[in-house]
């Protein structure tokens, strides 16, 4: 996993305009909840981190997933926040410098000490969790719903989840960043990092939108799975491991039967964020063409 | 701030009793939500910080609390949990070695490396949060009361209380550590840290104990002006200045008048963490003998 690629140059324009739409709309939904907050000194640097790593899909994720189960955006902004909040602490502290490593690791956006970057992630998981409790009604009709939301989060972003991803990628990376990783130990990174992130996102987005357990279930899935294929996409090896190109191609399939088991539904939002991303055209270059 | 000393040594026997009999019950609490969870290489490093690093006042301050207004232990028991692991949480990081500190700082309790307590301590806040929503009654009667206490911890370990109270050390020590802190930023240190983590710990006891605006507002200073005097007792320096050593006790003097307006109620717990604690009996040797 040594670089991270912008979304941008891996999309469709189609998926992009869309993305980056909701992209937006969460951007703007926390500049207003970060409004007149003090001190700024301590809020700059959360500013800057917020808007400048790179996106994940898992907002997106949880804005379609909403909607298709004919849901509202507004009922999921919060929490497609929160997934962005969440993303960002997670990213910004895989790319601390610590002692024990040696070489600087490869982010882009060094533009604070370490201490700060440390301090500025731990900050934006409890203002995440406010936006999530700040969403409760006047009449709490959905304390639960946001409850339930809460607990997907912290088991996606915890021990269970990201980190569980992030302790795997130290392990099979080593300390000094050179050794590769194992095969079936790459797969669960996928799995437990961007894995974990966007099926708690589809997932969210549907208990918000007040789907079904049976449709929470089928969304919880087709994010797992877009957030493997997202993984396997912006990891650099990748493309020199047909394993992995042939893993992200049968992902797109078992994404593709969820999807399938909602066709009244409106999963156009759902199928963009894979249907043009670049791997799979290069999957059709490289073994279908 | 160069040491942390354990808070035995600075407690009279019988504040050490009630408080670490609450301790133990919190520990209890947070074993019982850890046991079967895997995979263990995550956990084990999970278990190790949770019990081994020293204790702050935080969780007793919320269960007396809650008691004080009239609730029962229960209902504060996970939300003393989650600040247990708020304050594990912040420590670690704290205590972390960052490429840009040549020095290594004097935490005793570094067994694992620097990647593995850094990604240990960002488990922590996500479960922390998960024994907050998991306390939900399946009526769904106390939500609204969990979602405050969310906002509460939120606030307290975010931008505007621990995290600034980090930011604030960190600017005042330097990055070699050695800086003192300049007088006004030390005693912001206080109020942001211990004060924050404890202030919240008292409001989120009395919310959840069902206590009135006022009692959950009486006990916030309560909890404030305790977190600051723990603050001041652990600071090696402190003793060597008088101003810190008076400032502790005009706390203690303002701390024992918000008790005094709850005489009806049984404040004898809250008062007793700082009734024995011994920079008093340094304050009272020094200046009053």
């Amino acid at each position: 996993f040594p670089s991270y690629k912008p979304m941008k140059v891996s999309m469709s324009q189609n998926q992009t305009s869309w993305a980056a739409t909701i992209n937006s709309e969460v951007e703007a939904h926390i500049k207003q909840a970060l409004t007149g907050r003090n001190p700024a000194s301590v809020y700059h640097p959360m500013n800057h981190l917020i808007f400048e790593i790179p996106r994940s899909m898992a907002p997106a994720l949880c804005i379609a997933a909403c909607e298709s189960v004919g849901g509202e955006k507004d009922q999921a902004i919060a929490a497609a926040s929160a997934l962005h909040l969440m993303h960002v602490s997670t990213y910004t502290h895989e790319y601390l410098q610590l002692s024990d490593q040696p070489k600087p690791k490869p982010m882009p956006h060094h533009v604070y000490g370490a201490n700060i970057e440390l301090l500025t992630a731990d900050s934006m998981v409890p203002f995440a969790y406010e936006l999530l409790a700040a969403m409760d009604d006047p009449t709490n009709t959905n304390s639960d719903r946001i409850l339930r939301v809460m607990i997907e989060i912290g088991r996606a972003v915890g021990s269970q989840g990201m980190v569980n991803g992030q302790y795997l990628k130290v392990r099979c990376l080593g300390l000094d960043g050179d050794e590769p990783c194992e095969k079936g130990m790459v797969d669960q990174v996928f799995e437990k990092k961007g894995g974990a992130l966007y099926s708690c996102g589809a997932a969210c987005g549907a208990i918000l939108g007040g789907g079904t357990d049976e449709e929470i279930e089928k969304l919880r899935r087709y994010g797992l799975y877009v957030g493997m294929i997202h993984g396997i996409m912006v990891y650099d090896a990748a493309i020199k491991e047909k394993r992995l190109v042939k893993l992200a191609d049968d992902l797109k399939y078992l994404a593709l039967k969820e999807l399938e088991g909602m066709k009244e539904k409106n999963v156009e939002p759902l199928w963009s964020l894979i249907d043009g991303i670049s791997v799979f055209l290069r999957v059709q270059k490289l073994q279908f063409n």
